[in-house]
């Protein structure tokens, strides 16, 4: 496969890392959010796959931009865009929450974090939600506040992230749980820091609103890194697969609704609060699901996945679409993440693959994968 | 400078044509609107800017995505997002219209197509306008659909665009006039091609809806183009600065309201329509803008803008920033585009700017530069 150059410009924004991680060794970037996003570092995708899984790396994604609301009306109109009941969600917290419109299509998947009772931040999948909530608060003639704040985050990913951030940091962040987020304070400036990040191997965010002691931070772990065999990285594929985090734009977009994206925890259709799409997800939930995001497992080697992949049953019957895959170390084949049509949603399903000209056989399976 | 390479996944769609681009000789991408856009071919930036003031190219600028707003509100939900007054527009017609918002700060600044009176086409620039203009129709109650078409724009440019287009197409072509469009008939289908586009040199926008027919389309100009010295091409960053053709993200962004980017004669603020921001533009036009875009020639041979560089005047005062630029071999220095601060910005103010830690001096000029 041929490679291609990325070209900077202005509107594919830098972070207050970049100059740092290019010193590091990044050899590659995607885009999101209009900015760049490190996606490769020196060494394979696999090194840096067993490195996370072992040890502790620092990534630079400031890509989350926060979409901040605030203001008189922000509790009703954050809970007019998502499914998720916010009515009992609690200040210093995290709620993964789909974000639907009136049809129950998927506009993000984000991380909402509750600052106060009136302020909201927003932590962005790759969608300008911005401009969705400020249509929506016009048209409604909302009295709120929304822009995207000045926070850019790195994140601190990996089994040995604890021991890192409490020696730098002190003990106090070891009382933070799982989507808590609290303020520590560090080169005379107070850092949101939440218990939260995009693998499953434990970690911690750093929402940098204050550059020059944020800047120092991130230098401060590279420094006392060594002992915890600290390195540079960035949201891993192989890693992101396995632990199935789903992707916006990859796994699910804007043509799902939050049911066949597996999402039902988070769409509560039967408490009283007011949202969008409600009675279209009413409708389809007792309808049921046409389709349904699953996992396949397939007997290859490699695959890289630049667009939707068909899936096949073996009498070549159209049963789906491939949206994301790699190679992983520990299945010793290529696992993914698919939308699959009715009725063949189920575990059982073989499926058929072509992947570079030649055919692939494989399975589904349930997500998550482990 | 050091080169970093693309990491392509669904998310960052391809088009069309990319199969057809890759065999062409495209070495980079840059992403726009959550698309691949080409933005280099073999050889060099300078060499692909003769070819296209001298001969044609054409563009995959499948990345202009198209918002579809049609049903019963679709003109009244267009006129509310644009301070360019369309009571009188046409269908048939191309409208450069900045899109703002309640505050006049500016959304987008696409080409909007009137394709009847209760159906058009936003030709966007890159930021997802679907999202604002769907929360604003849902938070006013409007009777409208808003959604992305299926189309794909390639671009014929250059001063033998004509000549090319009317060898294949017959000499109707002839007859469309600077921003408007009409239907032509290739391979079994009706194409809607527009004379327009991303360069100063001519052309023509072709709004592929029928796949097979438009890249059969796309095929037959390269089949007849030897004689008009065709070659595959993209949006030229020396041609387009040259020609002033402003980027949204690079020299116009959301702080910026339209009277800053000199739109002076799309913002229609006598007439009677009703759009958001209307009395914020008429109360900056009362007491004056505070910045302005200008042209800006600096004595240097080379520079690369990924990001706003500070301008100074001669007493090391912040007059600015200069939000894009390049080589231009007409000119033989470098120019650019930057957003200059009051008192500053005037046609003799001289400034200073560092490149790569080294000092240059350059004088500000009026936008268009010819």
């Amino acid at each position: 496969m041929k490679n291609y150059l990325i070209s900077k410009s202005r509107r594919l924004r830098g972070t207050p890392y970049t100059s740092r991680i290019e010193k590091q060794g990044v050899t590659a970037y995607t885009v999101y959010n209009h900015m760049l996003l490190p996606t490769k570092f020196e060494g394979t995708l696999e090194d840096a796959y067993h490195h996370l899984k072992g040890h502790v790396q620092v990534w630079d994604v400031s890509v989350q931009r926060q979409t901040e609301i605030n203001g008189k009306d922000s509790a009703k109109l954050v809970q007019l865009i998502t499914c998720r009941d916010l009515s009992k969600s609690k200040i210093g917290r995290c709620y993964y929450a789909p974000i639907i419109d009136h049809k129950a299509k998927l506009i993000s998947d984000p991380v909402i974090l509750k600052l106060a009772e009136d302020r909201w931040w927003i932590s962005l999948s790759d969608s300008d939600l911005e401009l969705f909530a400020k249509g929506l608060a016009i048209g409604k003639g909302y009295d709120v506040n929304i822009f995207e704040a000045k926070v850019d985050i790195f994140s601190v990913q990996g089994p040995k992230s604890l021991s890192l951030m409490e020696k730098v940091l002190g003990p106090k962040i070891k009382e933070l749980k799982f989507f808590g987020f609290d303020y520590f304070e560090f080169g005379g400036s107070k850092h949101l820091i939440a218990r939260s990040g995009w693998s499953k191997q434990g970690g911690f965010e750093v929402y940098m609103e204050h550059e020059e002691a944020g800047l120092a931070l991130y230098d401060k772990l590279f420094e006392v890194g060594d002992e915890f065999n600290l390195k540079p990285g960035c949201p891993n594929l192989i890693e992101r697969i396995e632990s199935s985090l789903l992707s916006y734009g990859n796994d699910i977009d804007i043509g799902d609704n939050p049911l066949e994206c597996g999402f039902d925890k988070y769409v509560n259709l039967d408490s009283d609060v007011e949202f969008l799409g409600k009675e279209e997800l009413k409708r389809v939930k007792s309808e049921g699901i046409k389709r349904k995001l699953m996992g396949v497992k397939i007997d290859a080697q490699q695959i890289a996945v630049n667009g939707s992949i068909n899936l096949y049953d073996n009498s070549k019957n159209f049963i789906g679409e491939l949206r994301s895959g790699s190679y992983n170390p520990m299945f010793k084949q290529v696992i993914g993440i698919a939308m699959i049509n009715k009725p063949y949603f189920n575990v059982s399903q073989e499926i058929k693959i072509n992947i570079d000209g030649k055919d692939y056989s494989g399975r589904l399976c349930d997500l998550p994968f482990i």
